[in-house]
């Protein structure tokens, strides 16, 4: 009897976090699932208002949890089932992850007609960063080079 | 007695968390404070070995610890101080945040020049989703908009 899971399984749980999210007022309709090997990982729902975390989007959030079961901090090999495109901070996460695929469903253009844009991101991050909205200074490079060049002998380096 | 710290304080916070970091092998050399109306709220290194979680920079440790002590995800009239230019997840970030200046001191290029580069996520992110490297695919959206559909009605909608 054959039980792997397929994409359309793995979404599903997905959007099933996504709605069960919203229908018990916990945080925002998005879902993630991060999967290996065809294998179940781990899977968060959007918990920005439920722990007070503007950073624990659904995403990010199961990209933690996925993390602490391997215990590793690198997702080779995994891919993530998410309900909605994933926003910049997300993509950013999931791209240090290591992560090898993106499964989504909603679009951004689906998010913005409910009230969640990321377009002001984008727009951002396509400015130089001294011509942003938000205003950006630099100071004391030089003194902050020291912790670099420290970091040229660190024994931790080879784990990067 | 005047005992108000400046910008140079909190960026030299932000520095000496990224000397620590290295000088005890804890992790990356980067160190970031979160300040509010002159105040230090919470400041935190790169714990991505550490903690084994690849979205632990400091930028986003630190505005979790911020978040967790100020009991709330928006950190309106916060300012970060980061040792080095953010990454595009940490922007993105700062931006869900609602921080309001960023002041850092070394460059991409420096994080760059010791091997720590983010040019690649700003590579992908100017490309449209499907044209990206990392593969992207689109699945059940009819599926998923039913969280969206929900999320109308939601009483949670108000506190975004």
């Amino acid at each position: 009897m054959e039980n792997k899971m397929n994409h359309e399984d793995f979404m599903r749980m997905a959007i099933e976090l996504s709605l069960k999210n919203v229908n018990e007022s916990l945080g925002g309709p998005f879902g993630a699932v991060i999967v290996k090997d065809g294998i179940f990982i781990a899977g968060s729902a959007n918990k920005v208002t439920a722990t007070n975390d503007p950073t624990a989007h659904a995403e990010v959030s199961a990209i933690r949890l996925a993390c602490e079961k391997l215990n590793t901090f690198d997702l080779s090999g995994c891919v993530v089932y998410t309900s909605c495109e994933p926003c910049p901070m997300c993509l950013g996460a999931i791209y240090w992850a290591r992560i090898e695929t993106i499964y989504f469903a909603n679009t951004k253009a689906d998010a913005e007609s409910i009230g969640f844009s990321d377009k002001f991101i984008y727009e951002e991050l396509d400015k130089p960063m001294h011509s942003r909205t938000l205003p950006v200074v630099q100071l004391m490079r030089n003194e902050a080079l020291q912790a670099f060049e420290l970091w040229e002998t660190s024994p931790l380096r080879i784990n990067y």
